[in-house]
């Protein structure tokens, strides 16, 4: 391969000839030979937009002139749009804090600039990756800054594909009001309930942790930038920090403020929170899809109340069998995303003083959770919650087989002697109906009426 | 031991004589000795509280008399008052969903409620634990609500001592608004800054966390109670769900209301929700402290900025020594939260169908993590953060040997050429400000103003 | 309350007039009002004995002369035989590395050996609890020492439990050898397979469990004591960690011996490895019990394979009801022993340097989870396991409706068409061995002959 | 793109007309765009060596005959020998169980041994994917194996990675035997110790972890092939079990044996135990790697014990400065390592009756676990700790500040009189050396003696 030599502050180092990045990105490269992941696309292109908006909010007399500005701007424009995303190129595993990410892309901006300008890779002029491109910033603020935008571009994207799965719980609840089942608690047989309030409630809830997702946003959108070295805004121009922030507001379309610069360089609160409101979805999800496949399982020796449409032949050996893999897959995410965000945690608590250096896998383990756990819940909601099917005559035989149904004896004669009909069915295998006949309580076709009831309005007086 | 034999669906069972609990309370007694401790008191009196609310929702015609409500409230106030507590007998980790716990209340109830009647222990007339203490009731909805209460219990407590230690970082970062300081970053030498803003930023946090923690409180209001079982209201007098919100709301001063009665009986989202905010308090509270003896590592083997005052003797070998006693303690409270908090997460998604039986030990996880997390937070506010003292002379003597300084010649000279600077320091121990005069960049005097500039406005120009 | 007063290098402090703990354990108790919770017993009694056991280590010339010998393991052997364990009384959060129950309990050996010799409590002549009790040892040696060896006590207890319960399985296991039902896989229609088989299986992995706990056992025994300060074994006696460690292992009849110093006081890595073992024993429990729940739903709207005996009512509202109770329990105290496990792995890394100041708390929690691990085991094994009732019919209805029986065409005609005969039984409802009678590939009888065969065997040819 | 029509039991499906996988891979890759991840290499590579095993066991009169295995085996060998990597295509989160890499498997073999005879892709004659490819196989034994042998292939490069490492630890242990510095308990001054009893320590506890890693090999060995569907062994050829077994050991050099078909399919534990002991290392090396970059805090305003050489510039702002980036990156690995196995245990423990659905993600984050732990230790070890110097003149320096000195005179003068000794050297600010002096307890020559003497041989006797 064809080199060019650069150097740095620690002596010179080889940069394959046609690298848009430069010295400090090849050292990391070899530093950190670890995961062979590279950067989330989402976070390349957030950091490069805080390239940009600094490169504008630092344009005013004694500080960026406005060639270099548009220069920067220029280069940062084409990595917006997709070009070049293959030269950022560190492993997800890097120096603390990102400095690594950090100079890779103000190297790859200041080559592209300085080349457009006329210049030539590797020279740094007119525009230098530290005192231009870097120019009031530094990896302590641009870094947490950008995994905050990064994470404000992903949350719709979940948002939307819970939303539609939320959507889909909600059409089937109103769907099946009235397909009365036998409610079950401890697993065991319990009163009428329907498939409906069962899935209502499944969309209910989904409902209310995106409300908490939401929640989290606003908290995103308050910046550290301008922090620049431990929070101090060292080096940085007069006004920056609330120029900087108006200029992403604007190029995001976020209600982006500056906060606290100091506090939000020390601490990865915010991220952490979000990754707990993703904790709670993926916890929530995990008992939905263990419900849908219980639900589901059988058709013969499982509970068989619903049936979901095959994608895929289930066994390689046994012939016909058709699994639910849409939820496994769902539930293998969700895990997976428990992990992740295990993950986050550790790495929120190790800050130490005015700075996290986790940032990086902090950052990298958040970006998956969310781009995983937006598809599973996608490919889930598509591919198998759209064409789920209820299957009502299973539902209504359980029904009314349930040794439950003595509880709507209770008002009319006690506890204590519902539990003796209860036992009496579970002992002789009779339905709960034809014992109530014989009892002489009230005829079976009564008793019938009022499960129906019971099962429907949650009431029976 | 005396005993009176009580008799319920499953045969006849002995009871200790004097016990106001019943036959259900000693079989789960007999049947769980397990941890020993016995439940939450908060828990208890949320889970009576409810049982008042009940009766008094419930005495309508057809419902419940007067004479019953009447007597089923006295009792509860007794117990409300801080009576008969030692009747709660039943092991934290117990029958699932709590039915042992939510019996044990009923039967404690009805023979209080009975003996004040004119009637006897075990007898249960004229008031019937199943039959009128827990009319339109169900553990599968009085306990849920009840772990809600007892947690709106404790959450004020919780901030008030959270508060506390924020006001104390706030007045210590006001104090030492003007002691300059090197900034570590990486643990590495940085630029200035001073304690003051370390400490402002430990506070604003806290504040920061606060609200989330109030976030939580509204949702914990909205209860599922009216549900009966499996979330369907059986056996509910008509508006029960919502005359018991208003009754709640009323005795608690809380904005309770009735909630989706299949939800919030299927979901723990809301209590797993706090569990991951206090979750987010105790990893933010492990930085702090960890921050914290680090500062005040030495007295000379260390960094020294600040100094605890000493509550008890540190070694039983190491004479004189005094340890971080304090914060200390609250770091292995906070790991220990953390475990409460996982625990709490295991169980959230271990919810099956129309309830979660995981609710007695996911209270009681999330009871003591509030507990233990508030008193260790008042703890060490009180006896430690109080009377930290600032070292302010050792602050100052490392700002001037920060290698870290060099960075505020960047803007004069370049980052290249002040890296050559920090070298020259790093490699022969020279500050930063005898080399600057010697290179004749500016007199050492002239730097000493700009150190002090940038740690105390966080600019030089 | 009446006081003495006694002093220490932090000056005077009040103590209860009748307490035979001092100064130090006093003030603890002042600094930690946190859980209420007082220390585990197996530990109090562990750290008795190796305050025992250097009493007579250190009786040498020079060091620690027959008559205080004498006394202080009189003292020690009045706690171990169970008085006096009201005196321990600082709360498990305390002092980091616990240094407060390392001087609770010199405190009060102290003063029951000088009270002994006819001096006076809180005089500490001629026994000083840090000369004398405490020669030769330090926080930092002796309650990680006394960790490991209250785990030691409690290992064998767990082992018990658990091989009683593997012991149940493979009773079943056997009994049940030709309980024919169907297999399920994806929780969806497989092959057959036995109740039997199942069964072993859950004892096999017990068994496999129980090695991987006796291998951390002889890991446990290797011991830091003599370590004193920092790991160092500073001022401690010629020869004095293998006369300890000899006589901890004449004491306890475990092979304890003396391991590095320094590693063993720097690292928690030996209990981390046991509170590992628990925790894989608690996901297995944990699956278990998830398992046994879902075969024992029902009665009618479950799979009902099996049936637990009844330990107490299942619901207060719903009559008759029967819950698993006993595993319900389990799994409670499985997913706070998955707690108790992150606990300890925070506490883990948090070592500093020379120590791990997280002692305190990592231990209590390994010994809450130890003991209620235990105690769960035993009672679910007891009341639940031995009772446990296999009900045969139902798992024979399931083996002949089984749409997983088409695998046993496989070898006959192939997967495609093998394929072509479950869907067909799973469209038309028939059971498979109609649909091959139908097709002339074999009279249904035959099928069944082979299913059977299949069940048992594992093999058709 | 060019396609070709393939038919399963669910009908038709176009496969790209190159792909030598066929249709059930082609469903799975449109049912499964989650995370774009490839499965791991050594995991591909194991898999089809069971392929290659099963195809050798399974030729026999009846069964498989020696044209079919000879083709069989000749493909499997070419993807072995690192051909067709690219065929394996299914995403890593997919069907539960992985079903889908299963037939994968099937696919691309059959594809490459019928054409390999002259057939055609997509044709599957004479082989068969189910029917001989997989012949007596199953997902359910097959992909459990597969995770075992990967990992078998994984672990000697990982114990590699850390013996290096603990080697170095005990280089630096040798090398720095004499290097005096002071301990650190509590983050406090304490006793003399030396640079050398705390990195043989580090050495001692990796060498410590290594024995658990092995301990975990040969349970890995124990494999559940044969186990086919459900574990019960059907459709397999009469001594398959074992013949695959030996086949597999010969292959791969490992003792591999056959295990409990029935258990080892329904129980991820050895798995998780592997994770578990991962999980351990990880937790050593994070608090080591805290370690170090703490002793390497400085170079002014830190302890500055050890300098750790330079790979990178450490700052985009501050010039000059060095970062520890290797051990940040070892941190940053550690923790999504505890990620990683906080997903393996949530996955364990989600078993249910005869299978674990969980398994493709299970093993695919102990898979990334390994790998990056690997690559992390050997970089770390490699770029940094091989060229880390000690700064033993800092080192000295503190040894003769520290106020932990007094510990040295309890012997002398006992605990109490050497607390106020302590006390004045902290409060004056004079060593503790001057202090003895002037008390005329011994002169300071003597002193430093006793210092050099407790620092080196861990006694003054």
């Amino acid at each position: 391969m064809n080199y060019r030599i650069e150097k740095d502050s620690l002596g010179e180092f080889k940069v394959p000839a046609d690298a848009w990045y430069g010295i400090q990105t090849a050292r990391a490269v070899e530093n950190f030979p670890i995961s062979g992941r590279k950067p989330d696309v989402d976070f390349i292109k957030a950091h490069v937009l805080i390239k940009l908006a600094a490169a504008r909010a630092n344009c005013q007399p004694g500080w960026l002139d406005a060639q270099r500005r548009d220069a920067i701007v220029a280069a940062c424009e084409r990595i917006l749009a997709g070009e070049f995303l293959d030269q950022f190129v560190v492993d997800r595993f890097q120096a603390g804090a990102g400095t690594s990410h950090n100079m890779n892309t103000n190297e790859v901006i200041a080559n592209l600039a300085n080349v457009a300008l006329g210049g030539k890779k590797g020279e740094y002029k007119p525009i230098h990756p530290n005192d231009h491109v870097n120019m009031g910033q530094s990896t302590n603020d641009t870094i947490p800054t950008a995994i905050r935008l990064a994470c404000l571009a992903k949350l719709p994207r979940l948002k939307a594909a819970v939303e539609t799965m939320a959507a889909e719980f909600e059409r089937i609840g109103r769907e099946e009001r009235d397909t009365v089942k036998s409610a079950r608690t401890h697993l065991q047989d319990a009163v009428p309930t329907t498939i409906g309030r069962e899935f209502a409630a499944y969309g209910w809830i989904l409902r209310r942790v995106i409300t908490e997702l939401e929640a989290v946003r606003p908290r995103l959108c308050e910046i550290g930038l301008g922090g620049s070295a431990a929070g101090t805004g060292l080096n940085t121009a007069p006004g920056y920090p609330q120029r900087v922030a108006e200029e992403l507001a604007r190029l995001t379309g976020e209600p982006i403020v500056a906060s606290d610069l100091t506090a939000q360089m020390q601490s990865m609160y915010d991220l952490q929170r979000l990754s707990g409101a993703i904790r709670s979805l993926a916890l929530e999800l995990t008992r939905i899809s263990n419900d849908i496949r219980l639900l589901a399982s059988g058709p013969r020796t499982g509970l068989g109340e619903i049936t979901l449409p095959p994608v895929q032949p289930g066994s390689s050996i046994m012939p016909g069998k058709v699994n639910p893999v849409m939820f496994e897959m769902l539930n293998q995410v969700c895990y997976q995303v428990l992990g992740q965000d295990a993950a986050v945690a550790w790495m929120t608590q190790a800050g130490q003083l005015e700075l996290n250096v986790m940032m990086p896998a902090l950052g990298s383990a958040l970006f998956d959770a969310m781009d995983w756990l937006t598809h599973a819940v996608a490919a889930a909601t598509e591919r198998n919650l759209k064409g789920l099917k209820v299957n009502r005559a299973r539902c209504y035989e359980f029904i009314h087989a349930s040794v439950g149904l003595a509880t709507l004896l209770n008002p009319r004669i006690g506890y204590m002697k519902a539990a003796e009909i209860a036992k009496e069915s579970e002992k002789t295998g009779k339905p709960v109906r034809e014992i109530v006949a014989a009892h002489g309580i009230m005829s079976a076709e009564a008793f019938d009426a009022l499960v129906l009831k019971a099962a429907r309005d949650g009431r029976i007086d």
